[in-house]
């Protein structure tokens, strides 16, 4: 049996930060093996940077276009089982829809597309083809964050009442696009970023983040988008009023200029019986409260074993947590190749509708931040 | 020459909390001397409860007006300097108002008044009269909240961008109303209270905080404030966004149900160049960021001595805070009383004028959110 | 009925630190009333110093020994009714003694005495006379320091297996006593501390804190104590492995020269089925650790509500846990004045007992460390 | 060129968990291929084991002997260039001495060897052969601890005066070993771990680290061990005082059975001028104090660049540790490989050298804890 899935990667050459992370990620557990890609819009640069990864280099290619249609033609087996998509936001449409014509699988980084209606295009061609789509909301993948899920899926906090979702970066706080950091700039390039620097950037995994623990969607919005440093196009920070389903309440900001903070994603979760409180930067703790009993600290290993590889106090952190989404995606992967069903809901990893939820939430964002009032979340 | 400053006390009898607290922080430093009271609408209840305090008899009164009358007529040496009130929020005005007219100084709990309009009455009476008026916002008492305020002031975090200021509590996450506890039952009494019971109660203490350390006023605002607790007149719950003076932006949020919340009061401000982050909990603790350095723990005798009486390690907490404001305001009293001038801004404690922004905040937050949309501060 | 308990003081004049901290924290509860003292060597300076806290100029002694008599000889209802000793710790003794010798109650900073045989004969004259005696280890009247106690000898932790206890300082890691700084000259000066610095001033705190809380008397201790700091005649740093009774072990450790460290003392204890931490420096959460259920966070207010003051998240500091201690031992006077019977053990206070111990556990270190073995805990 | 290293591994089949560690960490950074192993004393397990790692048949063998004589005969390119031992500790040092004997370079788990005199051997090995040796003291491969290395080296600290180094767990604080859990039983049978278990499991780890990062070699001990838990013929509970070159003095603790702790190692380390706290458990953060300035909180990707993967605030943790140092490792094999000198010192890993100290370390504590007097390091 061929238990091994085969991924192909396009975009995360020179200067890229989550394409390495990905080729980690997916290595990091032994089911997955890199055999293919097109690292760069330069494919010299694709073919030279491909040899840095150890690929034979017949399997490094020029263009995705290229990739697809070779990898087409090669033996199951042999071909790449699914397409990881790690290019600024604005490729990530056409590549995503060429491999899934082509009958390939696709993980693909977040923001999904640069609007709604791309997500939408994409959303539909996911259903029609019946392939596996993997939206890397990486930290859903922390194994503290399923915890709390669970926690109130079980109804353990009793009917949720507020959220309190925070994003805080500072890198961004200065004209850090000016220094070359290409990280930087095509962040704050509507043409490839789309409409928002922070809400797409960060703002859409909180947005995540928030629906995914809580189980509630956004129903309403109030948003005030800023742009602080001089000179750029789109924003650099944000602070939203939410109404979730059910009554519930909250808040959620997105700061790329708030001094000092490093990766700082957080929330606070509060129901009618307990309150939760997760923050990414020391992930392996879930801090839950009650009505009446002291306050627990809860801890990845001991209080939530799945998805862990270590016992408790040898600290898993971010590559472990896209490890997991990943091994999730592969195992559907292996799965759907040994005959069997596969779907995100069983195999436990974010698709295509949570990537239209998070396209509809950015540009809601700005919408309501221009009419500087209250609106339906728009899908 | 007499130093020593001679305090009177209205409310604050059996039950009560905050009156026990005016009387420690006043004894703490030994310059305030508690020498009358009435504490209680029964006057046998107010009485008894003189005893509990070592007063004699006659210098306890049945009602606020006696006493203002009785004490009036004592010799200086020997009446009370001031009148501290530390009734339920209604009776603030019609006190501060009848002390102010027979020449005493004035130490108020907040929220000043029930509305705009007598904190501008009390406001007006002020300026007239040339009196003190002390506004017993606390947590401005705190060293570390001091510091942060002179950083600010010097330029060392640059102009100010964002604000995050959070007041989450959890008492009232149930009908704690409805269990006998006084605290509670007043303050979701419309006619007690005013017209909001988390941002009367605790909302403005945030916003007084970040004007305070920012020394930025809030220009807009968009509240959405919410009552979760079934039964409740007043709101136990709200979000608001906020615009200050100079473009920065923030964020406000109250709550009196997030459940695991003790007193968690917390301001996050970020500049160009440097962040700040406190937590009332932990007050001896002050974090600051930087473009370009490592952060910084600052602390409470090393970083800030003023307004210490320890040395460094040896927590001082809310008691010690909430008697800085009062050795601020005793050593005003007693310059006045020396023939020399003084002011809150000279001697360091909030006043009427804090007073008026805090009634219209929560008269503003009401409002806003009544309408559901943003709205210019009231004053 | 006279409830207000009377009190002189012999030290804490100009320059001094502990002084200070005993005139607050005896008035914070308003239960106790300086009425007189001996404040400085200097007979004018005590003059002087007495206008400064308030004092009428015939309350106020040229020496301890003439406060004394005078006292002695004022009708009761005026006169003091214990004394509360500040002085470096080779004045305790005499003071002590002349104190309970002419009938009045007696407060004593730690170390008790400089030497056993000195705490040996106080404990004798506390016993033949009867009266109150108040050994202030300030951190054993933290409200979570007591719940740690209550929690032990319930059996909560099960038997205790290990202790490990810690009082880390910085302020010496120069020559502080070089600086002018009085509060530094006098403790590495063996004349007026003893024969330890490290031991006599802060490991002693630890040593009771541990016995304190475990309710487990050390055993047998191996110490190794340093002087870092050239010129010193005594020890600034030291390290001391613990047995205890019961089989238990531990460490202490206490240092002077811990560079970055404020007021460092901290303690774990680990039992059978569960565990225990507490830090001085944020004193008012109790970390408790269990066999087989979550870590929980206890907290002031909630878990232990005894010797507070403030609702739950309104932190209560050093100076509170110094009154807790006083306020004991004035209704403990308060009692014995009203003719009932008090002692340390049923209104909670350490007294002549921990003293002897505390003086033991000092000359135990420096006879150990000097010898570089084990020995028998010297009582 | 031939960049890529290939490992096999002998130990860590079912029931293991150091041996899935050794995989992942080989996996993560793709310099390393497993190529071969002998997983289990159970020739079949083994073959069978073989399969859940991807390894094809004819290279998992039945013994480690079998398999250093095949893979000898195999040619460069194609055989394994470095053996990975993760048995339990009796076998390290045969399994060692026949892969250095037949040409294989070592990556072996601590301790080394389970005595003194036979670590001593096949340090002479490895000096013979001039081969390459990992000993995976892990918690050296964190970047904040290289960090903290190069801060005293530096002379940030100045000299160094003392040192505190714990290594709490609480796992075995019941008979974990009667509960089927293989990582228990072996660890207390003497047969197998050597003459200590806390010691040798763990407290190694601990001095290592304090030597490590001190760059001060331990020079005399006082342990005082004990067994806890009824029926175990190895201690699980430590206490040892240190004397370290030059002067400086420490503490190391290490404890089965503190219940409630996780993996708590953690270091203080204190000099003239400066501090460093560091916990393994939050192992990105490490707080700088120093005499006359605010403490720092240094950060991972921040502070300290090398060995990351992520950017600040993207945590990384054990396993990413653990990849560092065979990072290095490979990086230096990679180097013979191709004609090049490399050594721990040059390539940054620990070797055969701290593998005797260890081993001394571990046969110190014991007899000195018999004697329970202070004795010179073994050697």
């Amino acid at each position: 049996m061929d238990r091994k899935v085969r991924m192909g990667i396009v975009g995360g050459g020179y200067g890229a930060f989550i394409g390495a992370v990905h080729r980690i990620a997916c290595r990091l557990d032994g089911y997955i093996e890199l055999v293919c890609g097109a690292f760069d819009v330069d494919p010299n640069k694709s073919k030279e940077f491909g040899k840095e990864v150890f690929l034979p280099s017949d399997r490094v290619y020029g263009t995705y276009k290229e990739m697809i249609e070779a990898e087409a033609k090669l033996p199951e087996g042999e071909r790449m089982d699914f397409v990881s998509i790690v290019t600024p936001n604005h490729v990530h449409h056409p590549v995503a829809m060429a491999a899934l014509s082509n009958g390939f699988h696709v993980a693909c980084e977040k923001p999904m597309t640069v609007n709604v209606q791309e997500a939408k295009e994409l959303q539909q061609k996911v259903r029609e083809t019946g392939l596996l789509f993997l939206l890397t909301h990486t930290y859903t993948g922390y194994p503290m964050v399923q915890h709390a899920r669970k926690m109130v899926q079980e109804g353990q906090l009793g009917k949720i009442r507020r959220i309190v979702v925070e994003y805080p970066q500072g890198w961004m706080a200065q004209r850090t696009e000016d220094t070359g950091c290409q990280q930087a700039s095509w962040r704050v390039d509507p043409t490839q970023a789309g409409g928002s620097f922070t809400m797409g950037d960060i703002g859409t995994h909180a947005a995540n983040l928030a629906e995914t623990i809580s189980g509630l969607k956004i129903t309403e919005m109030c948003a005030d988008l800023h742009t602080y440093v001089s000179g750029r196009k789109l924003d650099d920070d944000g602070n939203i009023l939410l109404k979730f389903e059910d009554g519930a309440t909250g808040l959620l900001w997105a700061s790329g200029i708030a001094v000092g903070e490093e990766n700082g994603l957080n929330i606070r979760i509060y129901g009618e019986k307990g309150g939760l409180t997760w923050r990414q930067e020391e992930p392996n703790t879930l801090i839950a409260a009650w009505l009446d009993k002291p306050k627990q600290i809860l801890r990845t290993g001991i209080d939530e074993a799945d998805d862990t590889r270590v016992p408790p106090g040898h600290p898993e952190g971010y590559l472990e947590a896209f490890a997991n989404l990943y091994v999730h995606f592969a195992k559907a992967i292996a799965d759907v190749k040994a005959g069997k069903s596969a779907s995100p809901q069983t195999h436990g990893f974010p698709s295509v509708d949570e990537g239209v939820r998070g396209m509809a939430f950015i540009e809601g964002a700005v919408e309501s931040s221009k009419k500087q009032s209250w609106i339906k979340f728009p899908v």
